[in-house]
């Protein structure tokens, strides 16, 4: 086995860029050109008309151009002519397109700066520091008054458009967002396609000139695809430039508006906004007093620096609940990877083909003997999940409507408050309480918003009359309201209306197949979690790179309910007629609870599969999912990333007393997670203790780091417990034996460290490893 | 003025048809005839498979052809090919349009009878008999199994499609139905022009060869309006044969299915169905075992038989609420026609041109003064409805959002909580309830109905918290979601959707801009009105013979929230800045209480135009508005209507309950309508005492008819009021004079009458006549 030896290459502080970087400007900036600085002062904007009187700003990292002279500005939907109709084409007819980018003319301009510091509810750290330099630029157009509000940080820009109340402006609709970036050079981009309704691509690493060539092949097909065209690509779009710039493209705070893809330019390297339709195909309506999403530009000279960046959450608003207290991270199994591998199913029974929530009869259907959601089963996996510190059960196919559901524009596809005659809702829910355990609920919508809106009042309060706190939501198929996509600005708020409604609940969210997050987590801290990207379900096809890529894109935005921790990568041990692997050694799964941080964090496999692997399993009892700070020691996307997390202090707190009072036989379900961790010799928490975890993935390479411990408390003593790849582990070339295959080698020890130590750690292609820390 | 003298043309039992109908048959059925008679043998119909496999209907009033061979069936969606995506075209691809009308095979039929009575919550009369004949055909076209289930009754006949569920059917899309009504003759229609948005148009009458000459002329702009084509009516269809049939083309029970528009070849005279698309430009997503609505050809020899007509009230399912004793009779008021008529507005301030609902601040903007809904004036409502027999008050422009509605495709235009400043609710519930009225709730939605359904759970809470039962909604503008239509399956869904959960918060609905009713108040009697035509809201453009086609068209489907009982016709009068009249004598408009059957009937005029007119004004404080029996004693679509009605029963003991507790000063405003007519010399009620009420209205012609009190008790002796045009009376030639102007010119007079008197009335132009009838 080839060893690849990680050399870290830090671009520290550039000095110069490559004279590509450095080429003349075609749109210059020539009428009241406006700077701003991050508080650091390496990053420069600067802000002005061109000649034509379009909004223009460029961006500037040291003396390295970052964004070119980029264009900034809309195309408007005419008013319509009231009460005018055309009897010809039956239709009404609208004036012609608005041109909201040229002939802007300069009011005026503002300054401000901000420093603050915040506490979060959950996540990778508990307090974040917001500090930018804010730049506020008044335009006219004609009678429309248009503000550009930028703001810099350390690591990048933010900025969006305000419409003001004022007279000429009440209602309006945006066909075109021309929001530029002009990146300066042909990039290597870390992309999937654009698409209206998926984001659940694997990752092309390419230059950016290479997209068009490449992009058809990424597009795999999905329950519910609108693919844009031939070079299209999604937010976030991380970059990496030949002088060793991170350039990372998303957007914060999408509120009542579409989320965006980026049409690129394969010759010039410009991507511009190509905002999600709604079903007439207009992008967004708005009114005056109203505003766009941020649009951010993340610059860092160092990989690691984009996993800590905070830019996208610091950009969304403060928390709006004033009571955060029944918010918790949640560890969590599933009755669901046997469905997802195909050993049992989500439906009860084969005897209708066509099913009418409230007609069908069920009770008298019989059984095809495959459902996964029974009361055995389902007991079975509660008392598993109990015996080993898990805080949450969701079940799949609990509810009525499986055997017919996406894929038809069934508007009434769930009624989410009826079980399948083997699933007794109230017994179950009595069981796992009794053993500290909490059901999680599943809301598959299948995409007909309209019927999960008129469904939420029932299905919120069963949650609530039976204890559930949390709900995974889907959106497999297409949207109805038909002729809706996935990420349009209706769709958008439809997911913001189920947050808040979930809210006023105390239901924590976890949407899966809904749009991408943007931060919103920070406003609404119920949304726990999302898919939203390539997830373990898709087995085989995850690639060994993309969970590198994932923390620099999708996660940027919040937490991803990935589902990590299936130890067993031969299907075939869960269900004899598949023949496929998946891609990972069990080391790499088990450092995925570090890599892909999230507050609610899965064992995704089957109880009998971790009871094969009982000693790697511990891991995953053990690890934490809510930290109090971060550090990211080794990164590149693509390729790996390193790091080390502190489990948070007050959720620790929370879990001890959980963990005590299950030990004195109460009930207590709250802050479980890690609870393994933390008990003593005698099975007692101690919360007093300094606890570390640290976790590495590597894509296909094998890769080697130097792990230093100078993270740790100064003079104090840890036992380490190292999870780490054999030295013949593969997690590329996983063959199909069990116990004894390449992706199951692995060595578990303990030593004892401290703050001045450090260790050697190689792992295999598609390899990982974790280490707990405890201090002694 | 000239007199007419009406002859009552009735055709009677036709012993022949005119040449033009006994013309031969083109598209002759020549597969498994089928043959279905009416219960009394006078219809015929008969069904069978065409040469082109096309099924295939005609029906026969005695010898006379009523429909000639008419084809059936549709066009399916193909399938989507599940994954294949076109990269070029960005979007999906679909297979063919499916053929479902040519190549069926006959597979069975089957016959059955049903004749029962049953009772109706409230209505025209209190028992209805619900008597056909039945045949059911099954036939096959490729995998797929469809039933044609034809109903004939003695005054028409219903027809439905059935997609039972089968093995070779799951979901399908229709694209297009394809029923035919083929007329066997150049027809006198009664129509307004098809449109996916909107009813509120004025009638014309002419021969079907006529419509596309004329259409165009009819269209008349609306807030949401889309216009089909050159040659498109709407149901329901009222036409007159050559021979003096009257034949009504309608549909029942719409329910998941969009309304149909007819599309007519003015040269055949054949009229086919043009469903209402969704967004996507398809007409119904639906499942196998579901079925469409009835789509019904009433046949009558007299124009009295098609308002006494039942068949679509009989088409559609029992009623389906356990309990029923929340619903109630209502006769309101209203804080509303001063703002039609523009002296007040439902808007509170000018100071913001944009609200967003929950930011702008109302509490510190300035009142622009003309708010109507406002506390004191409120009150001085309630005051007069009190003291004058009313049930309930409607109060619009209660809540914030008014200065910024319609028109902007605004989702969250209302909130449905937030009252302006100047609306106390609870007091003013309270002050209301203390006279015994109960306020009527206003729900504007804008044709936001996503907004609106997610409104409804607070919005209704808080009229369950202050008492009030019954909501007035309303559909301005267009559909959001946008793209869709008013009368689309998604929207209908939508109103249904309403109509159920009101009903779960024992709420009474009177939807206006909604869909046609189709009959749907039978199964859910909390509907209990609709405008949904167009409305004395229009004013000035009511033209005189617009009030004798409704009952005709617009009522088959259920009551019309018309909003009669304007008695002053000179609008100047409310509001100087006006200079229009209507076309009425305060007769007619009296009459329209009998015309216009309606559990829920508006008293529209402002109080002090009533204290003018105090004298009519007894009349509308008297009249029921729920039937034991009705009784149509002269009719004519688009000429004159002649109706008595006695009040139902049970009402009235309820309504005597209700004045008896009034009297007591007990609080209780159910079913107070009519309670002033109840009353004897001491004010306290009788109901024991047999009470009528007769109504008539003609169109712009002058017409004496002859009214036999031959529906009374024999025996017993009746004091009768009489409310009749002056002999220079005119409602036609309104002249703005008021007090003595030709509209207000009427005698009222006392005479004793029993079931052998006989008198003679004269209604004006345009005016109509109104008496209450109560045993001695």
């Amino acid at each position: 086995m080839k060893h690849y030896i990680a050399i870290l290459t830090l671009a520290a502080v550039l000095s110069g860029c490559t004279a590509s970087n450095k080429s003349s400007e075609v749109n210059s900036l020539t009428d009241n050109i406006q700077t701003l600085t991050s508080p650091d002062g390496r990053l420069r904007m600067n802000f002005g008309l061109n000649k034509k009187g379009i909004p223009t700003y460029e961006l500037n990292y040291n003396d390295c151009k970052v964004v070119l002279p980029s264009k900034l500005g809309f195309t408007f939907r005419g008013r319509k002519e009231e009460n005018v109709y055309s009897l010809e084409s039956g239709s009404k007819r609208y004036a012609k397109p608005v041109d909201m980018q040229t002939g802007f003319s300069f009011v005026s301009s503002s300054t401000d700066s901000f420093d603050e510091v915040w506490t979060t509810v959950w996540g990778e750290e508990s307090r974040i520091r917001n500090n930018y330099n804010e730049l506020a630029v008044t335009l006219r157009k004609d009678k429309v008054q248009m503000i550009v509000r930028f703001r810099l940080y350390d690591d990048g820009l933010g900025f969006r458009y305000e419409f003001p109340e004022q007279p000429g402006l009440v209602d309006f609709v945006i066909i075109d967002e021309l929001t530029e970036f002009a990146m300066a050079g042909d990039h290597t981009a870390f992309w999937i396609p654009g698409d209206y309704d998926t984001q659940e691509y694997s990752y092309n690493v390419t230059r950016l000139s290479e997209v068009p060539a490449t992009i058809s092949g990424m597009q795999i097909g999905n329950a519910s695809q609108h693919v844009i065209g031939p070079s299209s690509v999604q937010t976030s779009l991380q970059m990496k430039s030949d002088d060793g710039l991170y350039i990372n493209i998303h957007e914060a705070a999408v509120v009542n508006y579409p989320t965006t893809n980026l049409d690129l330019d394969a010759k010039t390297h410009v991507l511009r906004t190509h905002l999600t339709p709604d079903a007439e195909g207009w992008a967004a309506l708005l009114q005056a007093g109203s505003r766009t999403p941020w649009r951010t530009v993340m610059v860092t000279d160092d990989a690691r620096k984009v996993l800590a960046s905070r830019l996208i959450l610091n950009l969304n608003d403060p928390c709006a609940l004033e009571d955060v207290s029944w918010i918790h991270p949640t560890k969590y199994m599933g009755v669901w990877w046997e469905m997802i591998v195909g050993r049992s199913t989500w439906s009860y029974t084969a005897e209708h083909n066509v099913i009418i929530v409230g007609e069908t009869d069920y009770d008298n259907a019989k059984p095809h003997g495959a459902h996964g959601a029974n009361n055995e089963n389902v007991r079975r996996y509660i008392d598993f999940a109990a015996a080993n510190g898990m805080d949450g059960l969701l079940i799949e196919g609990w509810n009525i409507g499986w055997e017919n559901w996406f894929g038809h524009q069934k508007d009434r596809v769930f009624d989410f408050v009826t079980p399948y005659p083997d699933f007794d809702l109230p017994a179950l829910n009595a069981y796992a309480h009794s053993k500290g355990i909490r059901l999680i609920m599943h809301h598959e919508t299948s995409s007909s918003t309209l019927n999960y809106e008129r469904s939420i009042p029932e299905a919120y309060a069963l949650m609530n009359k039976y204890g559930y706190d949390a709900v995974k939501t889907g959106y497999v198929g297409d949207i109805i309201p038909v002729g809706d996509y996935h990420y349009s600005q209706p769709t958008i708020n439809h997911y913001n209306y189920v947050i808040r409604r979930a809210a006023e609940h105390h239901i924590m969210v976890d949407g899966h197949e809904a749009v991408r997050p943007t931060g919103l987590c920070r406003t609404w801290p119920n949304l726990v979690g999302n898919e939203s990207a390539k997830g373990g379900e898709f087995c085989e096809s995850v690639e060994p790179k993309h969970l590198t890529i994932l923390p620099f894109t999708r996660l940027q935005g919040g937490p991803m309910d990935y589902t990590p921790g299936a130890l067993e990568m031969d299907l075939r041990y869960i269900n004899p007629k598949r023949s496929d692997v998946l891609h990972f050694t069990v080391c790499k799964q088990l450092g995925l609870y570090l890599t892909m941080p999230s507050p609610l964090q899965m064992a995704c496999d089957l109880p009998e599969n971790y009871e094969r692997y009982a000693d790697a399993f511990q891991f995953i009892k053990d690890v934490a999912v809510d930290w109090e700070q971060s550090k990211y020691l080794y990164a590149e996307p693509g390729d790996y990333i390193v790091v080390a997390r502190q489990p948070r202090k007050s959720t620790m707190e929370l879990a001890a007393k959980g963990v005590a009072a299950l030990k004195d036989g109460k009930k207590d379900y709250v802050n479980g997670a890690s609870r393994f961790c933390l008990t003593d010799v005698n099975g007692r928490p101690d919360a007093t203790k300094d606890i570390w975890f640290v976790g590495g993935i590597t894509d296909e390479q094998s890769r080697s780091f130097d792990i230093a411990f100078d993270f740790l408390k100064p003079g104090a003593r840890y036992e380490a417990t190292f999870y780490v790849d054999a030295p013949d582990a593969d997690g590329v070339n996983v063959s199909k034996e069990t116990g004894s295959a390449p992706c199951a080698r692995y060595n578990i020890y303990k030593q004892t460290v401290e703050a001045s130590t450090v260790v050697n750690l190689t792992m295999a292609p598609s390899g990982g490893f974790a280490i707990s820390l405890k201090e002694i």
